[in-house]
């Protein structure tokens, strides 16, 4: 299955993805191309040096985000890309780009969904006082963060966690399940029914999907 | 610090505070006095087989619910109650009632608040879709499920579970974490700085707190 990566920035998604590709862990899931949104976005840099399509496509050099997103839809149809993940991408997608691809589009959050949705949840989570958060793998939907949920991981909060301290504990965990839900969706041992979906039980990140 | 828990069925938290407390792991906190608003709750015979005084205050004889909660105030005032824990307690409090133990009314959630508030908790988990759920420990204040968190714990939500089975785990991690959660209180271990509440580390249940 090939994979399109979306980035917008330093790509520490992308950098897992890539270490679980070479790794062999990721097959049959293969990193087709990566395509960033921000010129000069260190993403790129990542992928360029994994030998992999660094493409960008400046959001702002288009008329409208529908233009935009053609442009998206054109580079991926031009490396075959089957499935999409979304790793720090920071622009929206409409339902015309997501339709592309249902149930065939992945993102992460630094939380446990549905708790703390939006942005900056680590520090959503500390001004909650909550004690635990985590990471959600989720299917991408029209909404904001509210897409079925593929895998969630808990990160206990500490005392003397600051915002940036509590987002790299969790991106710890992202970087271990986020390959590891690829490789089940490029096996087809992911099962979606309404929103409840199922990971079956198998492959290298077997360990890391409860 | 004595303690007050208010119950009104079959009292399993009530049953993990008992065995703490004979276990020595539950002091300084003492449980005082045991109320139930249902009359025959199981609760009360655990409260009775520790020799602990077990007392029905029906809500059903009283006209309106000031009236039952005076009834509840003065019964723990002649047990000399400075904390009150809910226990499967299944009446709503109102803020005249919370206002009296400011800071001092624990109540337990089976989930990993502020996700799935409210009844049927375990199902609403299920439904959504969640990965994981958990236990929360927090203080009561006037808004369902909304207090200030003490601790969580997180519970993974596995394919084959079953609303009953996941409640089941859940129980599992809240009896060890609410006599914890109590015996930090009763310790002065616990501070709270608006809705951020630390618990400072030692004590016997230390281990359970993260």
């Amino acid at each position: 299955m090939k994979v399109g990566v979306l980035v917008s920035g330093r790509g520490t998604n992308l950098g897992a993805l890539l270490a679980a590709e070479a790794a062999g862990a990721l097959a049959p899931a293969t990193i087709a191309v990566v395509i960033s949104n921000r010129p000069g976005a260190l993403a790129l840099d990542r992928a360029a040096a994994a030998g992999k399509p660094a493409v960008t496509i400046d959001h702002k050099a288009f008329a409208d985000r529908a233009a935009f997103e053609r442009a998206l839809l054109a580079e991926l149809a031009r490396h075959e890309v089957e499935a999409v993940v979304l790793a720090g991408f920071m622009r929206v997608l409409t339902t015309t780009f997501i339709e592309r691809f249902p149930l065939r589009i992945v993102n992460t959050h630094p939380a446990l969904l549905p708790a703390f949705p939006g942005v900056d949840a680590p520090a959503q989570a500390l001004a909650h006082g909550a004690k635990v958060t985590g990471v959600t793998v989720h299917f991408v939907d029209g909404g904001v963060d509210t897409g079925p949920i593929i895998a969630q991981r808990a990160v206990p909060i500490l005392a003397a966690d600051d915002a940036a301290a509590l987002h790299h504990r969790i991106q710890v965990e992202e970087h271990r399940l986020l390959p590891a839900v690829v490789q089940a969706l490029a096996a087809g041992r992911v099962a979606v029914a309404g929103r409840v979906v199922t990971v079956a039980p198998g492959g290298p990140g077997a360990d890391q999907l409860v």
